[in-house]
């Protein structure tokens, strides 16, 4: 019979387990929304008054160079790039995941007008983050020249949909609503055999999974650092694309950071060589700086211990969730198939929305997502296996007791 | 004759005076450089750490309501329309100054195609900010429909310029490098005659001089919060639209945050009303909290008796200079005209950047911009009257012992 000690005992010798105390949680709260926001790693705080005391306030203008704040973007990006399967120089943090995606997107389309004009389709699924879709219609829109989103309703639907008309297959590696995990390597060739670029979100799987955008024979990515990566709230995202794209096309937001000689302040723009030309803006330091707090915890494993973890917590999970809460209306939509899961674990239950506000008031933080989606996130670096076994009893409480059943938890709080 | 006592006088009796305190400023430094990076508040050593240890280590996911990190685009937006002549609801904080281009420019020249597209021009100055023009022309060649910029040489060169083919007027309010302040009524009028809109890059202005954007009449405008303003490096920029353009057409850079039911969660794009649909991407929230602490000192004082103190320190500065560096070859870039000079005060010298570093290294830190010239910022919260004596005697000093002519001081710092 299975028992709390068990999981504890578990705890204490995994290998990973070192790696909870360098996070911050608070007392009482088992944090499963790690895949929305990352927990706060400790040397967060040192590092902010850091940036803030004495890089802003004592060093001021003179930081940008003394403190390298001017080197952050490529410096981030190269301890990115180890997680993700990218070189050295071949990825900058930046901006947002939205506005990064714009660059990458029009580049891609750029990059095939120039060698097939006729190529007009940008293929994704339905169910992809919302929005990786509004900025593509943005797109589409702005350019006013036949360009349209084909979206397909499955994953099993995605080979089929690829075909000679199609610029772009846009994906997000790990679904964010059913944590469904694509095969980067198998759709990269389907999309090239096809002609075809592909851009991968990495939103829900840098930090989460193990990637090899280089390996896959990848062209674009972007992702965002504050989930798995722990950047802190809204910390800028990252860009990656492929060595032989780098310098084919220029990408549309060309700002001064993208320039190749920023400070001769010349009239006229010229792209830097390299992945600095996805650079655009001047970025927010006090949020960047954070991220590397983050990225040094990844740089003490590997993604192949993090992985093995995560899949012994989701598989923890969707275990005893049939076995304790076997009578309830719960319905897995993650895959229990390992190749195509990803770090987090969903269960539709008609009143969903409710049960995740009656959870969280018991300190157990999931999240839901329209319609009727529970999302809950395992991040190895600081879930416990016990905080798994304490989650499915919380949910089993919950669920039998109906607490989820009052006016509280069932009102919508105004989201937007 | 004048003397240092004097200044220490009009200091100790400067209705401004106490906003210096406010500010955290490294002893033994003159800082004439917040017009590039403003000082920091002295409550943002606090507010960072509310951010980080409390709102996201211990509120974490819940900090997006319960912390108000959601509302802070809006809220800021808020608190700069009252210091830009803007109403309520009109301004939001987001993104970059670049991006925030981008979008503006991308809706203006919509507005404009949708009635005559036969206006292809963009009317700029040559010596605008560079950043401006690269994002012009990035979506220029984005578009690939014939969008071109005209580029005058100088301010009095702009009202021949713009013609009934000029789609777009877009003008940095203060020029970074010369100082000079536009007209910003008579240009706008001097637009609409043509039929052209205008675009109004607010960097160098917002919470340097009082600006009316709607007195004027004016159609965008965009401009960053680490200046003038003090929101702490690089922190996020504003965007703000005339009412009557808000809801005339969408941006192209269309994210989930400026969707018209962001949580919904639906795989089309619909913009929100108003000013929201600027908004884009998840923002740097522990960069944008500060934001806050440096406009909380604006609510105190208002921008004219700013102003008077801003003409006071650079005719002063001006003065001065005139006076004991009258043997050294010094131009003045920055107009003598009160109603064209900004918060800056810029003098060229043939060997600027040597006498800047010179300068830096005496303590008064001003910053050098190609060809040739020396900048000083003055920021009236915190500049005071005896930092401007201080400051021109120490130039008077880098100049008559030619403490500039040294290798280290001659030689460019890598910057890019």
């Amino acid at each position: 019979m299975k028992k709390r000690e068990l999981y504890l005992a578990m705890d204490s010798t995994d290998p990973l387990g070192r790696f909870h105390e360098q996070f911050s949680l608070p007392e009482n709260v088992i944090y499963l929304d790690g895949n929305s926001l990352g927990a706060r790693p400790v040397k967060a705080l040192e590092r902010s008054r850091q940036v803030v005391a004495q890089e802003w306030g004592y060093g001021l203008i003179g930081s940008w160079n003394e403190a390298g704040w001017r080197a952050l973007p490529e410096q981030l990006g190269n301890k990115i790039a180890g997680l993700i399967g990218a070189n050295h120089g071949e990825v900058v943090v930046t901006d947002t995941t939205s506005i990064n995606l714009f660059k990458v997107l029009a580049a891609a389309l750029k990059v095939q007008a120039d060698v097939d004009p006729s190529r007009k389709v940008i293929v994704t699924e339905r169910s992809n983050f919302p929005t990786d879709i509004y900025i593509a219609q943005g797109l589409a829109e702005l350019l006013d020249d036949g360009y349209s989103l084909r979206l397909v309703d499955s994953p099993e639907e995605l080979p089929a949909a690829i075909q000679t008309d199609t610029a772009v297959v846009m994906i997000t590696q790990v679904n964010y609503k059913t944590g469904y995990l694509h095969d980067m390597k198998e759709l990269t060739a389907l999309a090239h055999e096809c002609g075809a670029l592909t851009i991968w979100d990495l939103c829900h799987s840098a930090g989460a999974v193990p990637i090899d955008l280089n390996g896959a024979d990848a062209d674009y990515a972007i992702g965002c650092t504050y989930k798995y990566l722990n950047g802190g709230p809204g910390s800028p995202a990252f860009v990656w694309t492929s060595a032989a794209l780098q310098d084919k096309v220029n990408q549309p937001l060309s700002g001064w950071w993208g320039h190749a000689r920023q400070f001769q302040m010349e009239p006229g723009y010229e792209p830097a060589s390299g992945i600095n030309r996805y650079l655009c803006g001047t970025q927010p330091i006090t949020s960047m700086a954070l991220i590397e707090c983050g990225l040094d915890i990844f740089g003490q494993t590997t993604m192949e211990a993090l992985r093995k973890k995560s899949l012994a917590l989701t598989d923890l999970f969707i275990e005893l969730v049939q076995e304790r809460c076997a009578e309830f209306p719960l319905t897995l939509v993650t895959p229990l198939d390992h190749q195509h899961r990803g770090s987090h674990v969903s269960f539709e239950h008609p009143e969903g929305y409710a049960v995740v506000q009656a959870l969280i008031e018991k300190g157990v933080v999931g999240d839901y997502r329209e319609p009727r989606i529970m999302r809950f996130g395992f991040t190895p670096l600081y879930t416990r296996y016990v905080d798994v076994w304490d989650a499915v009893e919380a949910l089993h409480s919950v669920l039998s007791t109906e607490s989820w059943r009052t006016d509280k938890h069932m009102t919508r709080k105004k989201v937007t």
